[in-house]
């Protein structure tokens, strides 16, 4: 379970607070991002997921060290890594970097759910088997 | 059309920007909470409208003037009073203050649409008699 | 370590996203207004212990459990426990219910820094017998 | 002033709201990200005018249009066109699209000001003629 998927990301004045740092729960939304993105490049889109499926990823729990402070306009990196697969969730670790130094490290677990009754389901398997090449 | 309904609203943290001040955005935001308050205490409430009514008011327009700032942990007001009632929409002008300072004003315009198509709908008949009422 | 802390909070608009639910993210927000309240409660303003202290309560970790989705127009409960008191940092065990149902499970960790440097600065005196007396 | 820049905005989780649409406040975001990144191709990095010049830019006004709706997973173009060059003010005309569809249009006015006193200031020199050269 080796391969890393990184995406770029600006902070703009939206994601900062008054203690003129990055906002952290927005960190939540920076792997959100790079999650996606990763989903993404394996070929798979969301809505598509939803419409055709009937699936969704929800997140079921998140773990976060808050290490150094990210600041308005930088430019930054989020990382997402599977670091567990099961029948109908992905665990990822993960990481917002500046260049090389981690700010935030993040374990994120996200459930594959039927989207009208909010239910675990299997994850499909074109897509779990695209997942396991990746990884 | 003189009533005015008002709310205290706390600024948190997550209201703020690297500026030291409220981001601008989130004012829409207040003014919403506003309106979603007047609504309720005129004894509609907006799931109920939904599920029942199968309307939902949405945000067709905004003119917003950021005057000041305000701060972290500032106990705000938001106001709402009734500029103009149509059949379908209705028109609310709208301030955010501190005290007796005028910190944004607003003019937004909220559309009464069917849930499901997004098309204009009239104003539910009981509704809109209590919103006279109250104006 | 027995004393609960409990506020209310509406869920508007602004807290949900397409999936029906609030965003996870702002559990996040739900957990920090619940301890800014328990502070202030406790006496303590935290524009004013930045001012006059020179200290901030920064979030070092934080990890979540999503059990059950809170919706638009729910009205919920945000509620603090310190599960933990140190030196220069408190742990909270945190939930997010409505009425007796948990929605989101929480245990977060706050670090009291300097404003300016960003490092660490032990709890002042006054602020740190007033917790140890509610705790 | 005809030149307009634009920027692609990828939409997720973050940015819909209940009626699973791009909540309205965040095309203000958009709008932001637009101006800023048209600053950095002009050459200026805000922190830089912050640190350098003691300078930032404030939204004073703006004045939004919600046309039609963006969705989850909605791939957007975000502009900025220069609708009025003051001495210490700019105006912008700006739209969310989706390809050729317009969802959002809107005027937002900023003025510089003194990151300290929050007081107006002259555009600096070099920044305004690059922007007359732009327009």
């Amino acid at each position: 379970m080796g391969s890393v998927f990184s995406i770029s990301i600006r902070v703009y004045y939206e994601d900062t607070d008054a203690g003129n740092v990055v906002y952290y729960a927005n960190y939540l939304k920076f792997m959100e991002r790079a999650r996606t993105e990763w989903l993404r490049q394996l070929g798979f889109e969301q809505d598509e997921l939803s419409r055709r499926d009937g699936i969704l990823f929800a997140v079921r729990s998140a773990r976060l060290e808050f290490l150094k402070p990210a600041r308005f306009n930088d430019l930054l990196q989020a990382t997402a890594r599977i670091s567990r697969r099961g029948k109908a969730s992905l665990s990822f670790a993960q990481e917002i970097r500046r260049d090389d130094v981690v700010l935030c490290e993040g374990e994120v677990k996200v459930a594959c759910l039927d989207t009208k009754r909010f239910t675990p389901r299997p994850i499909p398997e074109n897509l779990g088997l695209k997942i396991a090449a990746w990884t």
